[in-house]
C-alpha cells in the first residue's frame, strides 16, 4: 500500500500534531519532503513553491489549504484541472484586519497621523489639526464578506453609515445599501471613506486606477487592505498629487516588501503598513479550527465543510 | 430698572442668537463689555479672565456656564460663597474623545503609529511590527461618567473587558467591575491599557505620581485625555525612561501649549497630541442644546436643567 502524506509547511504544535493523528491514523505527518515523498502527498497546508512542480505532478495530491484567505498567487486552473480541493484561511485574520482599518479610519479622522508628524517638529498644532467626526461619515466597503462586515458592524457603532460593493450587488446585513462591483464608478464619489478588503481576481486587477480615482471626491480616505494588485499604483500616486483623493493608508502593494525607491514613501498624504493588518496573535489556533474541521470531514467523505473555496472565483 | 445682560465670551450664529432673545426677552446679549455693562451681567456664558475681577465684584451675576467640562480653573470657591450657579459643557466633546480614545488603543494596538514613524526612514516593518489584537484586553476607564461609558461601549463592541474608577466605586452599566479611586493602586496592575478622564480637582491633581507608575504593568498603554495636572510630568518621563510603562498618549499638559525644551516631544514612547481630543465639528450646535435648555429653565424658575456643575465637587 502506497504511504499517505499530510505535508505542513511550517512547524505547529504537538497538541495539533496529536489531533491531526487522531483524525487521520492511517496517514504520515511531515513538515520537510524528501524526494521520494513527493509523490505521496495527499493534503498539503499552505502551499510551498520548491514543491509545486512535483506536487502537481503527481496523482495523489487531493486537497490544499491555503494558510492565507487569498489564493490568488496558487494554480487555480490547475487544481480545477485536476479536482484538487481547495480551503483558505478566510476568518482568522477578520478581528485584526477590522481593527487595523478602524484604527486607521479613527487615526486618520482625528488627526492622531498629523499630530504625530508634527511632534517630531516638536510642533504644537493646536486646533489647526485637521480633523472630522467619525459619526456620520458614509463609508464604503468593497468587499462584503466576513470582514466587511465585521468592519461595518464597528463602523455602524460609530454612527457611520455603511455602503458595500460585492459582485453582484446582494443586499448584506449592516449595509444600508450595496451595489455590483461594475456600478463602482457611480458609487466612490458619493462616500468619505473608501475601503477595498477585495481578493484578486481577474475583475479586480487594476480595478483601481486613473479613470476610478477621477471619480473620488477629493476628501475621500482611501484604504487598501486587500490585495496591491488591485491598485494601479502610478495612477494613485498621480490621483494623490492632483488632489483627487486626500489620504491613501496602503497595507498591500504590487510588489512586497516595497521598493526603496518607491515614491509612496515620502508622501505625505501616504500612510505606508507593511503587509501587517492580519497578524494576529492567535494564528496558530484559528488556523487549526478550520484545518481540524476539515481534516475530520475529507477523512470521513472526501469533502470540505469550511471555506472551501470556488476555484473558478477564485475566492 | 437695571439692564440685565447675558454675556457671550464668542460670537454665535444669528439663529441661536434669536432663540436666546425669545427665551429672554428682557435682556441685553452682548459680546463685548463697556465698563458700565459690568455690573449688569446676569449670565456669562463662557468665563472672561479680563473680566473676572468686575463680575464677582457685582451682585448681580447668578449664572455661568462653562464652554468646556472641566471648571477647574473657575473660582468655584467663590462662586459656591456667592450662590452663583454653574453650568458646563459635559456631553459637547463626549464622541469625539471617545473617537480619540479609541483611534489610540487601536492604532496602539495594530501598530500604526510604529508603522508612521518606520515610513519616515523608508523601513519594510514586516512581521517585526509591534501588534497586539484589542481583544480580550483589559482597559480601565477612570471617570466612568458621560466619556467613561461611552468609551466602554465602544470597547465592549471590540471585544475589551472594561473596568472602571470612580469616587465612591458605585457600579456603572458597561464595566465588569468599578473600584473607588482610593484603591487606584491595586487595580492598575492588573490591566493593559489605563486611560484618565477624570477632571482635575483636589483628589485628581498630581495623582498619577512616581509611586502609581511603579505599580503600572510593563506592557500598560497610558492614555490622558483628563487634565495635565493630574500627571506629575517628571514622574511619567522617569517611568517611561525605566520602563515602568509602555507608551504614553498625551493630550493634555500640566503646561500648554507643551513647551518646546519639554523631553516628551522627543520621546519615542510618547505621543503628543495638541489638547484636540475634544474638537468637535458641531460644537455650537451641540453647546446651544445644553445652554438654551438651560436659559428657558433659568428665566422660569432660576434653576438648572442639565448639567448643574455641584460647587464642591467641582464637576
Amino acid at each position: 500500500m502506497t504511504e499517505k502524506i499530510i505535508y505542513l509547511d511550517r512547524k505547529f504544535r504537538a497538541t495539533f500534531i496529536d489531533q491531526m493523528k487522531q483524525l487521520a491514523p492511517n496517514y504520515r505527518i511531515k513538515t520537510e519532503l524528501e524526494v521520494a515523498d513527493l509523490p505521496n502527498v495527499e493534503i498539503s497546508l499552505g502551499w510551498d513553491r520548491k514543491y509545486e512542480k512535483a506536487l502537481l505532478a503527481s496523482d495523489h495530491l487531493k486537497w490544499v489549504h491555503s494558510i492565507s484567505a487569498g489564493v490568488d498567487t496558487l494554480p487555480l486552473k490547475t487544481f480545477a484541472k485536476k479536482g484538487i480541493l481547495l480551503s483558505n484561511g478566510s476568518g482568522i485574520h477578520s478581528e485584526s484586519i477590522t481593527e487595523h482599518i478602524m484604527g486607521i479610519i479613527l487615526g486618520y479622522s482625528r488627526g492622531l497621523f498629523q499630530a504625530q508628524k508634527a511632534q517630531l517638529n516638536k510642533k504644537w498644532l493646536g486646533t489647526s489639526v485637521h480633523y472630522q467626526a467619525v459619526e456620520k461619515q458614509n463609508l464604503l466597503i468593497i468587499g462584503t464578506g466576513q470582514i466587511g462586515k465585521m468592519v461595518a458592524k464597528k463602523a455602524n457603532s460609530f454612527g457611520m453609515a455603511c455602503y458595500g460593493i460585492n459582485t453582484t450587488g446582494h443586499p448584506v446585513d449592516g449595509f444600508k445599501q450595496t451595489y455590483p462591483l461594475k456600478e463602482i464608478k457611480q458609487v466612490v464619489s458619493e462616500v468619505d471613506i473608501i475601503v477595498n478588503i477585495l481578493p484578486l481576481t481577474e475583475q479586480t486587477k487594476g480595478l483601481f486606477d486613473e479613470k476610478l480615482f477621477e471619480k473620488f471626491s477629493s476628501h475621500t480616505l482611501f484604504i487598501n487592505v486587500g490585495r496591491g494588485a488591485s491598485v494601479q499604483t502610478n495612477d494613485l500616486i498621480q490621483a494623490l498629487n492632483e488632489d483627487k483623493l486626500a489620504f491613501a493608508a496602503l497595507d498591500v502593494f504590487e510588489e512586497e516588501p516595497l521598493p526603496e525607491e518607491s515614491p509612496l514613501w515620502e508622501m505625505d498624504k501616504v500612510l505606508i503598513t507593511s503587509h501587517i493588518a492580519g497578524l494576529t496573535s492567535e494564528f496558530q489556533h484559528k488556523l487549526m479550527v478550520i484545518f481540524l474541521e476539515n481534516l475530520k470531514s475529507y477523512i470521513k467523505s472526501q469533502k470540505l465543510t469550511v471555506n472551501a473555496v470556488e476555484l473558478t472565483k477564485g475566492y
